[in-house]
This record gives structure tokens, sequence and C-alpha cells, in this order.
């Protein structure tokens, strides 16, 4: 972890960050990390993971939590945006069926204050450890030339592993299939910039009824759900999920028919599972029609599962923040109905 | 690889650089990539990699360039920065023994320019292929909100494998030990903050005569090495490599002993080695003395090998930049002499 300890240099008057980092790092550390904070490269024993598999195929996904980092300054709470880092890797990885095995974060800013930096990293922690995967390393920058005074940027990478056997790929995805859709929290990491034009003049402390006692502020940092747990569910009960989709940027309309075949498309009924209200208000405050909500915004779907008609009872007992949200047809493309 | 999708969906008015960023990556695609662009996490099948080690050990880092961006900006080149990326990378997890597997980048900017992003990305690709891995993922990002006005960010996360008995850890490493020292290009990746400072008023065109022709933007923007074809060289004649320091952030001074066991420093000597001109230049109209100039710059060593010294005669035979710049001591620290 080079620039944890780049940090230590930088801001070497902050030996308490520096202490509050490291002992979020290494809580993230089972017997798996074999090299971690100082090395030039962290070392993952594999040995573990890869005996639970015959064929191991390592899955990797980088991302950004986008202009979700302005809230972040806006509110001066820099915790949950770890967490949505971590939890939209998670995400994206477990689409293909594959499991977080360890993580990797980096910030940049114009200038680094140490304790912000061991808010964001304890956020990357915690939402590390409750998906069992190492941090094992990252990088810290100071950029004044590159970065405005006060914004910072927050990418990640996680890696994970999947046996080839399991790997989910929508390949026997067929018209007649059902599309659960599960519940996110919020927008998120998706739709801020839209969201910041509507609610800077407003003032992130307003607290407006529909949003039942949170704060504008408060809403819009609602952590990216990690939908890990719910697969885990699945799996344990052998539910076979033959397709999966992340609603990130583009929405429902862009991501679902990422993981559908060729020759079939999905039908999505709206008003089948719940909006919640910091969608409903942002998308009146902006006058969108559902062509553009449903691009800019996930509308209160975060992953969409695609299972057999004869698996959906079972799995929607087992998760009970999924609705039947549509299904599979010939054709092509998303058809919201 | 969902980002360069994005880039599409962005900028869908540039298809001429969709296609460039899609040959190059696909480019450094084998038959080990089960899932790369459009995918929402690129897979690696890790069966052939893995069928070569007993016990494999994954080796991560994640690195940016810093402020070599500015200069790849004020002289409108950009392809050599992916690759400066990519070696960065590469060079960390060579350390610990670990051979590159895949790679993932992260380019972020106010607003990208698809034909700069190409190019970058095709930087990215050019040094993948260099290094026999693959480039499986990547985001982007334009955020006008964070970033500077024609100012870019790029950072990226190489993934390696190494077999366990084969991790390099520096354990062995006692006194009477032999430092090689493996020659860098230039700056490399650090430094860039006071090589701006002094070069921004010069002009980046300027053709100094101690650069032997050569512009200070040429001189600046020279690409960082991969060491990995050294490496493979010694590890294939059977050399044993006891530690290794990737010399950046920090210089020799804070890097070697990174590598170096408790109880053991170095003694370096100065002018055992050709400093780039370019260093000199630098170090000369910032009148650094040498306690900064070796943590500021490399100064002319981009990788450190400690060996022992029944093998310096071969290393440096198989080796042809490579010097012999010291010995391990009895100690702690680093001592210029």
């Amino acid at each position: 972890m080079p620039s944890y300890a780049d940090v230590g240099v930088n801001l070497d008057n902050s030996n308490h960050a520096k202490r509050l980092i490291a002992a979020a790092v290494t809580s993230t550390h089972g017997p798996a990390v074999l090299a971690g904070m100082g090395a030039f490269g962290g070392a993952f024993d594999l040995g573990g993971a890869a005996r639970q598999v015959t064929h191991p195929v390592l899955v990797a996904s980088t991302d950004g939590v986008g202009t979700k980092t302005l809230i972040a300054r806006a509110t001066g709470r820099f915790d949950t945006v770890g967490q949505d880092l971590v939890n939209h890797c998670v995400n994206d990885i477990l689409v293909q069926g594959a499991r977080p095995l360890f993580f990797l974060d980096y910030i940049a800013s114009a200038r680094l204050d140490p304790l912000e930096v061991a808010a964001i990293v304890g956020g990357v922690a915690e939402a590390c450890r409750a998906a069992g995967c190492a941090l094992l390393g990252g990088e810290t920058a100071e950029m004044p030339d590159v970065y405005h005074a006060d914004a910072f940027d927050l990418a990640g990478t996680m890696i994970g592993v999947v046996d080839r056997d399991r790997l989910i790929d929508g390949r026997m995805i067929a018209p007649g299939d059902i599309v659960l859709g599960l519940r996110s929290s919020g927008l998120h990491t998706n739709g801020y910039s839209l969201a910041r034009r509507i609610c800077d003049p407003l003032g992130y402390d307003r607290r407006p009824p529909e949003l039942g006692g949170d704060s504008l502020g408060e809403a819009l940092l609602a952590v990216h759900c990690s939908y890990l747990p719910h697969l885990e569910t699945l799996w344990n009960a052998g539910v076979i999920v033959k397709g999966m989709a992340h609603i990130t940027g583009g929405g429902l309309l862009e991501n679902l028919p990422r993981t559908l075949p060729p020759g079939s498309g999905a039908t999505i009924r709206r008003g089948s599972w719940p909006v919640p209200p910091i969608l409903q208000l942002l998308v009146a405050q902006a006058e969108l029609d559902d062509a553009e909500a449903y691009r800019v915004f996930n509308m209160g779907i975060g992953m969409v599962l695609i299972v057999d008609a004869e698996s959906v009872e079972q799995a929607r007992a087992l998760l009970p923040d999924s609705d039947t949200i549509g299904e599979i047809v010939a054709g092509e493309g998303v058809h919201l109905v």
C-alpha cells in the first residue's frame, strides 16, 4: 500500500489520521493478505479462495463515484462515498457471478485533508469488511493544478473470483423468463450532475416533507446498496440466476440490454415497484419525461435479476425487497409499459 | 469494459475514436479474456496462468501518473502517459516477483476529447501488449466541477501473479549483498510539480543544448521504463534476486529501505551510474542539494535489485544498462557516499 505511506509523508503532522487509516486498512485483512501497507504491491494468497473453485476466473471492475463527492463536500460527510465506491464495484463483478476478493482505491484532490482521507478510507474499509474482501492497496494524489480547490475524485478497482462453470453471461435467458428488480436506496452513484443542479440552489440542509424527515443531503448520500447478500441467499438456496444487470449510468433502459442475448428484449412495468421519494422529487423538479428519467436515474431499481418462471416464487420469498417488474420477450431492447 | 461504452454514449459523434479504442483494447486480448468491452466486469480465465504456478499469489497495485498529464497537455502528445501508467504498475508488482496478468485504467477530466482518450488508451494498450497483459477494463468520467478545464487524471490498476514460493520480500537480504541499479529514462512519473515550475516559464519547445537535440517537452515525456524484460532475463538465467525497489516518489532514499529487512541498510555511491541530462538540468536550475535531489527525483535509477556478491558478474553481463551502485551494510537507512 504505497500510497497510504505517501499520505503519511505528505501529512506527517497528522499521525492521528495515519493511525486511523492503518487501522481501517488492516481491519479488512485476513490470512490471505501476505503484503499490505508499505509494500510496493499488495499480495493476496489465492490458495484459500482458489481451493473452493475448480477453474478460477477473475472478474475485475474499475469505477468511480462521480460527482457524489461534491455532495460529500457540501455536507461534510466523507465516509459514505467510500462505501458507495466499494458497493458499486461489488455489484459490477457480482453480475458475472463473482464474489469479491480484494479492492484497491484511488483518492485524488487539490489538497488532501488527512482526516477526510481517513473518513473516506474508513468507509471503504467498512464496505470491504461487509463484502468479505480485503482492502489490499491504494493510491492518493495531491494535484492542485488538476483538481478544483476542495474537489476530490474517488475511484477503485475490485477483483473477484468465480468458477468458470458458474460465470453468468445471460446466454440462457429466453422469452418467458421473469425480470426481478432489487430496490435501490436512492440515486446510488448516478445522476448527480442533474441532482446538484436542482438541489444546489435549494440547499442540502433543507428537509422537504416528502423525504420523511431526511434532508436533501442525507437522501442524496444514501449509500449505494451492495446486492451481494441477496445473491448469496439465492445461490445458497440453489436458485439459478440466468442474468443480471447493475443499474448504473444509462438506467434500466441502457443497462438491462447488456445482459440480454440477441433476439431477447424485456418489457418493464412501471408502477410495479416503489420509486424512492428523492427520485420522485428530482424527476418532478426537473420535469423529466419517462424516457429521460429512466436513463438518468435508476428509478428505484439497483439490480435486475433474470430467473425462469418456476423460480420466481422462491426467489421473491427469499428477498423481501424484490419485485417482479417485467418479463423477457422476443425482440430487442427494453420497453416501458 | 463498461466505461468505454460510456465514452461512446457521451461522445457518439466520434465513431472514429470509438473504433480506435475498441481496436486498441482488443489488441491486448488473448484467449484468457472471457469478457471485455461491454461487460459489467472484465473476466480473466486464470486457468492458463494458474497452471504454471503451484500456489498462486495475486499481486496488485493502483497508481497514477501525477501531473505528467499536464506535460502531455502542454505538448499535445497523449499516448506516452498511457505507457507510463502501465509500466509504473508493472514495476510495482514486479518488485514482489509477480508477472502481469491484466490491467484496468481510469481516465477522468473536465471534458473528454474522444481522440485524446483514444490516444491515451492506445498507449495503455501498447504497454499492455509489451508486458503480455490484457487491458481488461476501465472507466472514464467527465466532471467539469471537479477538474480544471483541460486537465485530466490518469490512474490504473495492475493485477499479476507469482508462485507463493517465489514471492520476493527481501527477507534474505544480508550485509555484503550488492545493490544493482537499472537505469531510468528520465523522471519516470515523479517530480513533475518541480519540473513544471522550472520548465513552464522556459517553454516545452525549447531545446537546451545539454539535451542533445531533445526539447524539454520530449525529455520530460520520456516513457517510464518497464523492467519486466530485465527480470525475465535474470529469472530465465536462474539468477536469484533477493529484493527489489521501484524508485518512485521519495527517490532512492525512501524507496530502497522498503525492501530491506530490519538491521540492514545500504550504502549508495554517487557517480557510479549516469544521471540523465534532463535530471542534471532540473537539479541545476532548482539548485537542489543532494538530499533534496535524491528524494524528488530518481536521479537516473528506476529500479534497484539486490543480489548476492556471487551473482553480480552474471547479472551485469545479462543487463547492459545496469550498474553496481552500492552494497548492503549492517545498520538502517540509505547512505549516499
